[in-house]
């Protein structure tokens, strides 16, 4: 139920490209201004790529929360502290984010440090 | 466009388990809570279904929407019932429910009580 | 927080006279839709006002929520049955809809029927 | 049922100088790149505010529709012309969409070129 | 990461002939209606195409994304075009709406008029 | 634009206690579950409050961004670090949520930490 993770990053990276160099400014000025909210300022990036996975997952973004958890894992957050931040999630959004979390569950099977081995 | 019945509720069934089994206390009494939530009370549990199909289907939900089908058959709503059940919430969502009711016919096909051969 | 019922009733009467009146078939269609949606069909008008409710709730509209509360009481629901559908809207929706729901509540004081002395 | 246009104008002029003038270089950016975006480009800026309205008007924020109808009758949008975006907001949205419908004609006889009298 | 065009097309026709002929005529009613709302009026079939476009990429939707960027390039827009409505919605909606706006970009590859090579 | 903090803390207060006391032990659970996931877990209630405060705003819920506000004043979160969520908010959520992040300001003015004198 869930496309295999180097699927998703070809696709995103290919697209992202394709976009960054299709002319438009505006866009080309938005993916800088998405990338800049995530480094530090007065807080720091490990916090603000929390507020990035629980953010996807309210507005029920899977391939935002697939982006925020490799990111999440990168910045160091362990998987008890991932799914401490996907119950906040859960009980703001409802169970209509139940699917997304699910998809998350079987994502951070995938990424580093947060599969399930991992205490 | 829709994949198959069984390969839904396998994948459902198996995250639930892994997230119920995960150890976080939060989650599991959130899921708890869903479930509850359709149990007999000032509502019988044939009406809630019908309530959680029309709320699943103005969020947009795809996962939910089957869910509620597969119930709906269960408690005995007919094909007749749903289709005016989902007829409410394209006029309550708009056009941009559309997709959602055609993956419903065509998970409804999949579904005992529910496919266009019973009247 | 909750402005008079009176208000909210004589505000709607007269905006929907006028987009009724401003001239666009499309506009009055689906006005016309909106409200043959809940007439009695395979399913009765009684449950489909509950159907109006919770996706009203989990949607977040506090209008059509007040909208449909009194149309919930016309109809002959009770206020623990109205309760047990925000019920599901509340677990559905999650607690984003709290502040729709405390605004729920505050609205059945106004509406006869569904007003806490109501049992 | 709507605040006056001239206390929304008020607020808003504030409140943007309040966020501007905060020290943080990202939002600054964004509301610079909203801006731009209804700036000519491939498209011109009467066809992009009606865009800006349209998607108003289906995420339902009224403060959103206020200022982009405003902005429809500055850049000559006729009242039948906005109706019929409008139209299609509501259609592609549903009648959760109505309410706000109802206070975007509200609003619309506080904007020149936008009132009832203007054919 | 985006299904074949013609596969998109092929379930699409045959849900919609399904659901029209399923017997309730307020779907029926309510898919004429959203037909409708795109046949000129005060506004032409060029403009409201673009604005259904808006619309279906704030509000997330793939399907109704693919449906509109082929009806962009059956009435004229041209690729900078289309690009530079995205750009609005990607303001408007945020980088939620990116991944939407990435399968955009996959899904104009296959649509005459709007694909990389035409300028 | 706002009503003042006390009134909104009033109202709050009162209703919840009546739905509290409505006799609906799923509702009671639902707000017992939301009171428990802000408390310390993985994640202190501290970074909790952040999650809760952005959550809030990407969904566009006035009512929650007040109360996760005074929430992070509370608990130590300073004006330059509120202000950094809220971007990251404004990014995910794009600029149609702008006038709750302009209320989100306003509030702050009435929250003991997070005036805009407190540097």
């Amino acid at each position: 139920m869930v496309d295999r993770l180097e699927d998703f990053q070809k696709f995103r990276a290919e697209l992202n490209e394709e976009i960054l160099g299709c002319g438009h400014l505006g866009m080309k000025r938005l993916f800088a201004l998405d990338h800049q909210a995530y480094e530090p300022g007065a807080l720091d990036t490990k916090t603000k790529e929390l507020l990035g996975l629980v953010a996807s997952t309210v507005l029920r973004c899977d391939d935002c929360i697939t982006y925020h958890l490799v990111r999440a894992g990168e910045v160091g957050w362990s998987r008890k502290e991932v799914i401490d931040a996907l119950n906040v999630a859960l009980v703001v959004g409802g169970s209509i984010t139940v699917p997304h979390v699910r998809r998350a569950f079987a994502r951070m099977k995938q990424i580093p440090g947060l599969h399930p081995e991992v205490k």
